[in-house]
């Protein structure tokens, strides 16, 4: 076989057997097929896509490039979360422990945030002394005492999809559906649970900028899950805001909390994306009857406090300081130089926001990373005040930022500014959940 | 500027500027775009094409990469022939002579055969003594005294196309309409003439399998040379069937003076191309008013032996043996050690020739080179007795190999009766010349 004749066919619109997928990304990992065989495989698939069967067979392919997490010897269908990555996305701090006190298994291996988005691997870190970095068997202890672990990705999980990535980033190759669900799925498959429930977000602030992108990302991703035997369901959620109002590692840290104390309302966008994953998690995992059922018993955890204290014991097991679940000692964590309001240039509604920007000026001050190597201030950020829709008027903040460092403060006010857009007239409301596909 | 950037604008579907497509080529070349950013941005060139612009701008920056040959010292209009590439297409060896016989200046740079194509340079060297490679001086001087010279390229022309080419070839970007003209004429402008005329072949032994093909990659060169102000003229000819009778180096030769001798029919398709080509050179250089006028002078030159002169005398200035010039002396150069007949397996008529199958053939028995590094034997090939269309039986031979080593003969004889056709039909003629487009 040559890299040559599997590049062609794809070009000519060919379906790819299982053999030739293996053959150029085993190759590629090994180094038998050099980046420019597979930089050009990959932009035939951005104009020519790949079917089924083909995502399957890379994503299966990619997954078995390194290491397999075996989460057999933890009792219980374990349940994992993803998201596409958003900003102002704190839902992994409040379904996981939500989850567990509902009765199911969430062992979760988490991120780095990295440009507008947050990672919650960060987030965690905000906390003294939590270490995200566990062993396989610690992780597996974690999950069994408690029901619900979330750690940093240990091991050489899916080397394919590293190589792949980074070629990706600078050959215009990123914004391919086949590619993003292999990349995703491979990992999330790579990590062992029964079940994955996918959050797929949509508009200015995520990578999927139209409905129909999103709608073709879910399905792939869900028909991947079928073909490989895993159950997966993807719900498609509104990223034209910050999904909550925090936007930095500590301060979403403490909506998480705020949310597990039941402070924030039913109806509010992070709540209410939080219930919808957290019950198909639930459902899935055998631990409700049904969409209702599940909600209504995590209300209950958020109401008897048995979500905030799996967040407690977690935190706790990962060796972090317990003492900081708490909704006044937390704020400790969010203490900063000096706070920042903003108010808006002029009276009105706010009809659209850059999510994108809004994730950019919270990194600009230090809450997030623009390169992997960068450090990132965890106390820092910023909290938004307004929503959609909301009415603004020019003597009540939009805004506060959260700052230590003001060199690059006048930058990120006046890309904030720019990222919130405010007219004469009330906008329409949209939806924050558009559709579940499994 | 950002390599990834201009190949994601060109996924876009953007034009792309001057300055952008000149950073990816000179990038290249320098080393600073590196393979895998190039072999993306030329598979994104394939399923999004180029404009015009594009085309031009592709062109100029590839032929600014090396040297330019500066004929202005030589008097006259300089004209140049190029054959995208066919089998049994010994049109130069006829043209050029002809057409400087009849008062015009052919400066021409030719490359060597590879695969199923012949080239000139091979067919040249069939010649004891003549010696291909000549320094500019000499080239310009032999144009300057005999109005044509014929030689192989010297110096460092269009080092962007070798690089782009090469990896094309390991990429799956080879069929691209903007490439191939972008890899074609930047090596015919850089050869300096003021003016070209291009055989664009297609049909079963040609680049192009499509008229429609055929016709973009023509407009597309023809509309290069108007960017780039020099005169272009593209000719669309049939490449269903070797052009010539024969397929071989020292046979074609011969077969060209055949031709220059008018021992073969005017109507015939090698004769007819030769005298289309030629005809557009002579009126493109002004040295006949029209079609009609041009026509009448080759067939002059044919008829009272001036265009075989002319060859006689090229052949010599560039070290070969002039007597060979002579329709029984360059028999001497077609002694094999065995002529094999190749008989049909029933009787009827050609209905149709794959000529990349016969042009393997004769590759196969040594008259081509698979790998660059090949060994060739200029004396053997293979002589077709029938045309497209004519009857055939099963006492009389369809061709004849000139072998020398036998070793491979089975498997060219049986490729040979492979891509012959035979049905009990007559089929309609096809023509051989589609379209002129200038």
């Amino acid at each position: 076989m040559r890299a040559v004749d599997v590049i062609e066919r794809k070009v000519e619109g060919k379906e790819l057997s299982s053999e030739e997928i293996a053959f150029l990304v085993n190759g590629y990992v090994e180094g038998s097929v050099p980046d420019y065989q597979m930089s050009a495989f990959m932009m035939a698939v951005v104009f020519n896509g790949m079917t089924g069967k083909e995502v399957a067979d890379l994503t299966m392919t990619m997954m078995n490039s390194g290491d397999i997490v075996d989460l057999s010897d933890v009792p219980g269908f374990k349940v994992d979360k993803h998201s596409t990555g958003g900003v102002g996305d704190t839902t992994t701090l409040v379904i996981a422990p939500l989850v567990a006190a509902c009765g199911g298994t969430v062992a979760k291996m988490s991120g780095r945030g990295l440009g507008h988005t947050g990672g919650t691997l960060d987030k965690l870190e905000s906390i003294p002394g939590l270490k995200i970095e566990q062993d396989m068997d610690s992780f597996k202890d974690i999950v069994r005492r408690l029901g619900v672990a979330v750690i940093g990705q240990s091991g050489n999980l899916v080397p394919a999809d590293k190589k792949m990535y980074a070629l990706r980033d600078v050959t215009g190759t990123v914004r391919s559906i086949p590619l993003i669900a292999g990349s995703i799925m491979s990992k999330k498959l790579a990590a062992g649970t029964d079940g994955i429930v996918l959050d797929v977000k949509v508009g200015s602030g995520a990578f999927m900028r139209t409905l129909e992108e999103a709608e073709e990302l879910s399905r792939t991703m869900v028909e991947i899950g079928k073909m490989l035997d895993r159950k997966v369901a993807a719900v498609i959620t509104d990223m034209n805001q910050p999904l909550g109002l925090s936007v930095g590692n500590a301060l979403e840290f403490r909506e998480a909390i705020q949310v597990l104390c039941g402070e924030v309302d039913l109806s509010d966008p992070l709540v209410d994306v939080c219930l919808l994953l957290g019950s198909h998690m639930l459902v899935m995992s055998g631990k409700a009857e049904n969409e209702a059922d599940a909600r209504m018993k995590l209300i209950g955890a958020i109401r008897d406090g048995s979500g905030l204290e799996k967040l407690r014991q977690m935190v706790e097991a990962e060796g972090g300081d317990p003492s900081y679940i708490d909704l006044e000692k937390i704020d400790l964590l969010c203490q900063v130089r000096r706070k920042v309001p903003v108010y808006p240039d002029r009276d009105g509604f706010i009809c659209g926001m850059n999510a994108e920007g809004i994730g950019t000026a919270a990194q600009m001050i230090g809450a997030g990373r623009e390169k992997k190597e960068d450090e990132i201030d965890h106390a820092v950020g910023l909290i938004m005040h307004k929503r959609l829709g909301d009415a603004v008027n020019m003597s009540e903040p939009i805004c506060t930022f959260y700052i230590n460092d003001e060199t690059r403060l006048d930058d990120a006010v006046a890309l904030l500014k720019k990222s919130v857009c405010i007219s004469g007239e009330r906008p329409e409301k949209t939806p924050m959940v558009y559709e579940v596909i499994s």
